[in-house]
């Protein structure tokens, strides 16, 4: 009865109705795009049943090379995502892509020839397309695209492009979380100094210059030669992230990036860099968890009532917010 | 021999030389700066002693009524902080400041003529001035500011004024914890659509439009009526925030500045709206207090090590990074 009326009330993502986790998680590794959609629905809207998605993808991760595109808007991002993702199918590689571009025709953001030239991609099985919404209702982005990065890693994505505009810092930290981060700039658009701005110039493994075919492009390979040390000696075995130029709008300079791509893998492989990234992104993820868990513990009805009468005893002074933070930690992880 | 040697190796603020909290305190109470000083730093640098210093302000704390004032730069915070300050002085009050406006004379950042005008409240004892970085290194001010204003309020100040750039979201987040919030306007600055941006509109107690004398002010008092919905009809007993117009360098308008702001606090105690401010303010800080220091547990060496535990099964697939977390959160707080 309970679970009828739970499913009629359910709505929508995110709602309440039970979903039979391990049919959707068997269809999504058929490559079913509808599974893969729900799940990743369930998994961005905080589903109930977000602990248990995420259980049964666990052992079917790991098997994705994840690759971040990012940088200012009107560099090219979606061009140069739609191009790679050209190319990878080329290869007969399975690919996903997360948009989380405001600015993403997957978003809807876009010009119409950008729109056009991606839906291309919209027909083939081979290519699971996903645009996030920039502020998600449990701190964003940071927080949900790891777990729908998952989701496509468990639906068999042999490649997960994700797609972040290179100026919010939780845009940036996404990015960082790939195994390999492409950061593009286009010449004549002062990227220099934004992307020193925004960070970007630390988490490039790759760098683009886009829209090579305009005035400047070699300018503005110069100028992010210089301002990333590239003129400088190196470590032995240290990894020096090159410069690639393309036209991605007429594909040109694809084969480069993706041979780009493929030795940046290759050497983080070599050097165990690529566990250890993981290692990294996994513990980050975990402890975003631990801490968006705990303030929803904070904020449920129970400790609510809890945290308002030590508030009350620190508004009296008849305790310090030290002991007071003490007590709630203490209550809130001994009684789940 | 252990104490000695820490107190060798302890230097400047924040850093390990045990110091007797309950000297420096009772020297506070009795009104010397120098204890004042040392014991915002304490809190500040986030010293060993914290929670010891915090245990021993508590009973003394509760007696100050808190006003923030924000407003974008050139608005003439600090102009209209130091006229505050004189009104309070005039009326017999204690008066503590906190600056945390980059821009603030205080904080070193603004213009000679205002760096002298407040210089005038530097040699009376019954101000204490103090200003604090933008940024800590634990979370920045929105950590601090609380406990700073808990070391000036045990100090005895009758009135503690907290001057912020209502720019951020932190300094925001700083004016709403005050009991009263006072927001500040200038003529032709294009004020209100920062100011909506910025959220203050929704955060303030009493307005001011400040440099009242220059063209422009009405329209902008106008305008601010108008955001504000102040013509509309409001609940009965309901607050209904003020418009203020200040020359703050003349000292035009102080005195009923002043009066707007005892009005809002006498409303308050009526309304019992005082008392569930500060424990909504407790609440906040008592939660920023327990977040923090999870974090800081999970950065810990010790669990440091257990996360890259988790996060190593994570990434092979054997742990799902929910269950990851509740392990986690278990281990951080079961064995502190």
């Amino acid at each position: 009865m309970s679970g009828a009326k739970e499913q009629a009330a359910g709505s929508g993502r995110g709602g309440v109705r039970q979903v039979d986790v391990a049919a959707l998680v068997e269809q999504a590794r058929e490559g079913r795009p509808r599974a893969v959609a729900r799940l990743i629905s369930l998994v961005e809207g905080a589903s109930p049943q977000l602990r248990e998605v995420m259980a049964a993808l666990a052992p079917l991760t790991g098997g994705a090379y994840v690759v971040g595109l990012t940088g200012s808007p009107g560099v090219g991002k979606s061009t140069s995502t739609s191009a790679l993702v050209t190319a990878y199918r080329r290869a007969g590689r399975r690919v996903g892509v997360l948009a989380v571009d405001p600015s993403s025709p997957f978003s809807g953001g876009a010009l119409l020839g950008d729109r056009v030239r991606m839906s291309e991609h919209a027909s083939d099985p081979g290519v699971y397309i996903r645009s996030m919404a920039t502020r998600g209702h449990l701190g964003g982005l940071a927080w949900a695209a790891p777990q729908a990065i998952r989701v496509l890693d468990a639906a068999g994505c042999d490649v997960v492009l994700v797609e972040t505009v290179g100026v919010g810092q939780s845009e940036v930290e996404i990015a960082a979380q790939a195994d390999t981060s492409v950061v593009l700039l286009a010449p004549g658009m002062g990227d220099g100094i934004q992307a020193a701005k925004a960070g970007i110039l630390e988490i490039g493994d790759v760098y683009v210059v886009n829209k090579a075919d305009r005035d400047g492009a070699d300018a503005t390979a110069r100028e992010l030669n210089h301002m990333l040390g590239l003129g400088e000696s190196r470590a032995p075995g240290a990894w020096r992230p090159p410069i690639v130029k393309t036209v991605a709008a007429r594909s040109e300079g694809t084969d480069e990036l993706l041979a780009a791509l493929d030795k940046h893998r290759a050497w983080m492989d070599e050097h165990g860099v690529l566990a250890e990234r993981r290692r990294a992104r996994a513990a980050k993820e975990i402890e975003t968890i631990a801490l968006t868990d705990l303030r929803a513990r904070i904020a449920a009805p129970a400790s609510a009532t809890s945290l308002t009468a030590l508030a009350d005893q620190v508004t009296q002074g008849t305790l310090d917010p030290y002991t007071a933070a003490d007590t709630l930690l203490t209550d809130l992880t001994t009684a789940p």
